[in-house]
């Protein structure tokens, strides 16, 4: 199943005014790749591997004179027949609807259960005749985008994936602005109402395509940070922007639908992934669990770019993160040629070093119109190589030839010709752009350094170096290292990981083992706060060439 | 404290379409007495009873940058130190609540828990400073009457005791009528509503009376027939009256407050009493745990007159009831002198058997206006033992003299002269009401008979008969004796319980134990159903004498 997703952006770049864009593709490959390399890790690690959530068929009789056990109690005793030993919970809120429901049944009814502490309650009740598979929604709550994944929990097979632009969007595209509207009288559930509504009108056009009954999706994940969380949670997260930044919530229990106005199964189990802290959402938590980092002996180093940088770095023994503002330019934030992804828009860029031809490749292959994120660290990386910017990432006119022009007194560089451009005008990148550029992925690698110089771990020690999101799927490894914004290591080190909030959510809804891990993350990691100290300032001055001050740092780094 | 409670009847008896009544007052020596009993004998079998409803203050320091954990968290983590090693759970509907809770009070808050399959969950939090006490409502939900009292749970102290007609009886004051009102269109949500919106009033005005916050009233223990329990959760009874008589709920778990709109702190543990079938319902269970029947190792038997006679036998290692329609009537079923219990209502009468002068004795010493079903006893007893009835319960017209007359070509007997009636009018007793009690009596008798011939066990064998209700409170058991409702045994046999609903309720909630032991008796009971069969009615025709065919089976009674 390829479905073009479309992405809005996280943030406005602190580089400029103008439209920040990056490619939002996700393609089938990728997605399944990702999916099956880390169910079949998570099947070898433990075989044991079981569901959480699961549908049964209680074993009962109709009532008769020599058995009048009350309806409510007849299927409890009829679940407790297939699971014998188990302790089993049914909410009062199900009680009114089951004498109905069993009479038109013919007492012949499937129940939908999950597990909570050791306990296994009853979610919902179905007619046994329809023998439907099992469901569940995977869901990563970006503050931008917001995709949803229907999954079959008994065969753990992708239904169809789906997003849509999280529509808070029109109270403000920054999170900042969604804290303050929160404040406002009725702004909290206001901004609720607008992802539930929106999620709901999602999941009933999801059943509707496939033929689904939303009752018989009977389970939620939902990974985002920790603001996304509280406003989904309708939780005022007044505090969490204001010292010392408290979350109302860190780690929600499992929450019944119904009590979120999520309409599927009214007591299917809705998983809000934990936060660490203001900084530290759900979103990197189920990053870590996509990424498998908290299983493997070796150390690695996972990197998501959203609203923050956010990194991690650990080994089945130990994790740490920590998380700064490097995240927006690295998105691609340009001001001359920003647009939104779509067809046209440029994501690789390579320039003959012989010749100093542009070649340049588009979505769709058509004619440009613009760039995002991927192709802008490809066309910097490569005015580097060829010369045409220097080490302070300044155009180098001698090199760049015509291509250079002068507007209101800032320099900047033909990309695409008007007479080759899809909108009749030259896309051009200004030497702000690049300014912008070279200060987000200074951040990074300052980040990068100073977060393993306190765990003590020489980047040549990392064996994986995971990137997640889109950023990470489209990035050409070989350009991020050449402007120097992540280190030199061998590319096959770099592993795009793809939407890991998703993959983690997923994952979640789909294996106790890793529902169980995401707690077992949360109560390992420690989380790192960046100083923005002298030496954290020399390590960003230091970053703030290309690729470094310190050329022994990016030995493959070999300009013309 | 001394409260006079007012009870409206049950049912209609069927022996006559006048008004039933009976006298109810509970004075505040036998309450407190039966009261104290119970809670002596509870702390004796187990010295580890514990709360399982309580308050805790828990042990947390303001939030800063060296601990940015999140408040709901905080919290949580605050009561794990008071409480080490326990799971604490917290219910989602609190979250939202607690950043402003917390700050407001600094971090200073006391919490309520409670404890439910092993785990402790947050009911609710307090403002710490109050330092007030946790109370707790029983409840004992009777067809005519509800009783509430209000107790402190850590004293264990009843604050007070109050009673209502229950507003159901405008629907229909028998069972039936309410049953089938409850599937029309907004019927059972009526019903639901009029009990919920009443017993919020009343718990307001108690709240008021003592300066109590709602929010403080931690826990509500609920004992009811099995179609008052129905009602009471919405949940429609109509199976309860159909074959095979199947209850929508046999054993609900603990609800939380809000889910049952009741007005005490939100989250707050409602313990339903659970039945074991259609007609021997939670108010039954509660009785069994008031006598601590299931904790003797003697036989005992315990009878329950309301709507039906309800009659259990047992001890701590076997429990075996019944019921049968023996119930109205003796409650005082009288056509002629009917009349709600108050002043000048006959609760005891005695007639000199050398003068044949009758000494009646009125509650509030005023002039009679009716008679009650103690009295009714007491009056028939006493008709017997002077030969002014014979052993069929036929007036006999040489012993009444100017007393007997006919009225429509029924014999009444003039009780009370009109000079000497509160009425002006003549009080009189008709052979009809006789018929009716000695009908009513043979039905207990029979019950009575036919329960102790399954389980094997004489009369004699029989260490403790308890009674419950009003009726047991209020009946001469000599006089009971005498007519042959209760077997021949020496009268300290007989021991009044009062309200054991409301007894049995309050235990539940004071003690953990208690809690548990309704669910022991749930599952040790055996229901046994009344066969009305040919043994059936023989042992009935037996008893509809006075007090019975073979008069050997009662050799206390000696009539003139």
């Amino acid at each position: 199943m390829v479905r073009i997703l479309r992405f809005n952006i996280e943030e406005r770049g602190f580089m400029g005014t103008g439209e920040l864009i990056f490619r939002g593709e996700l393609n089938g490959r990728r997605k399944g790749r990702s999916y099956e390399d880390k169910m079949m890790q998570s099947e070898n690690r433990n075989e044991q591997d079981r569901a959480w959530i699961k549908k049964l068929v209680p074993e009962m009789e109709p009532p008769s004179l020599n058995d009048n056990t009350a309806d409510a109690d007849r299927l409890i005793k009829g679940i407790r027949k297939v699971l014998p030993g188990k302790e089993i919970l049914l909410d009062f809120s199900l009680v009114r609807e089951i004498p109905s429901i069993l009479r038109e049944y013919d007492y012949q009814v499937e129940t939908i259960l999950f597990e909570d502490h050791g306990q296994w309650h009853v979610a919902g009740i179905l007619p046994g005749a329809l023998d439907s598979p099992l469901y569940g929604l995977a869901v990563d709550l970006g503050s931008s985008t917001i995709l949803v994944r229907l999954l079959d929990l008994s065969s753990k097979a992708v239904i169809e994936e789906t997003s849509f632009h999280n529509p808070q969007i029109k109270i403000g595209s920054d999170i900042l602005t969604r804290i303050h509207y929160a404040d406002q009288n009725g702004g909290l559930q206001e901004l609720r109402s607008m992802v539930n509504d929106r999620l709901n009108q999602e999941l009933h056009t999801l059943c509707r395509r496939h033929g689904i009954d939303a009752g018989s999706i009977g389970g939620m994940a939902v990974a985002g940070n920790t603001t996304m969380t509280h406003l989904f949670l309708g939780l005022n997260p007044h505090w969490l922007c204001r010292e010392p930044y408290i979350p109302v919530i860190n780690s929600p229990s499992l929450i019944k639908a119904h009590e979120l106005d999520l309409d599927i199964q009214a007591g299917a189990p809705v998983l809000v992934f934990p936060n660490v802290g203001s900084y530290f959402g759900g979103d990197l938590i189920a990053g870590i669990l996509a990424a498998g980092m908290n299983h493997r002996e070796e150390i690695s180093i996972l990197v998501d770019v959203g609203t923050n940088a956010e990194v991690v770095i650990g080994n089945n023994d130990w994790l740490m993160a920590c998380a700064g503002a490097a995240g927006p330019a690295l998105e691609g934030g340009v001001a001359g040629m920003g647009m939104m992804a779509g067809p046209g828009v440029i994501d690789r860029v390579t320039i003959d070093r012989e010749t100093g031809e542009f070649h340049i490749r588009t979505i769709a292959d058509q004619d440009p119109v613009g760039i995002c994120g991927s192709g802008l660290i490809d066309l910097v990386a490569q005015l580097f190589l060829t010369g045409m910017i220097d080490i302070r990432g300044k155009f180098v006119p001698r090199r760049c030839g015509n291509r250079l022009r002068e507007q209101d007194g800032i320099r900047e560089l033909v990309v695409v010709a008007p007479e080759k451009s899809g909108t009749g005008k030259p896309l051009t990148l200004a030497q702000t752009d690049i300014n912008g550029l070279i200060r987000s992925k200074a951040a990074m690698f300052t980040i990068l350094t100073t977060i393993t110089n306190t765990v003590g771990v020489p980047f040549s020690l990392i064996e994986h170096f995971f990137i997640a999101g889109t950023f990470g799927s489209y990035i050409n490894p070989r350009s991020a290292i050449t402007i120097g914004m992540i280190p030199d290591l061998p590319v096959e080190t770099y592993v795009p990981l793809g939407n890991t909030s998703l993959e983690g959510a997923t994952m979640s809804l789909l294996s106790d083992e890793a529902r169980k891990d995401i707690f077992r993350i949360r109560d390992r990691i420690t989380y790192l706060e960046l100083n923005v100290n002298q030496e954290f300032m020399n390590f960003f001055s230091a970053a703030k060439f290309i690729p470094h001050t310190d050329k022994s740092i990016f030995p493959s780094v070999r300009p013309n």
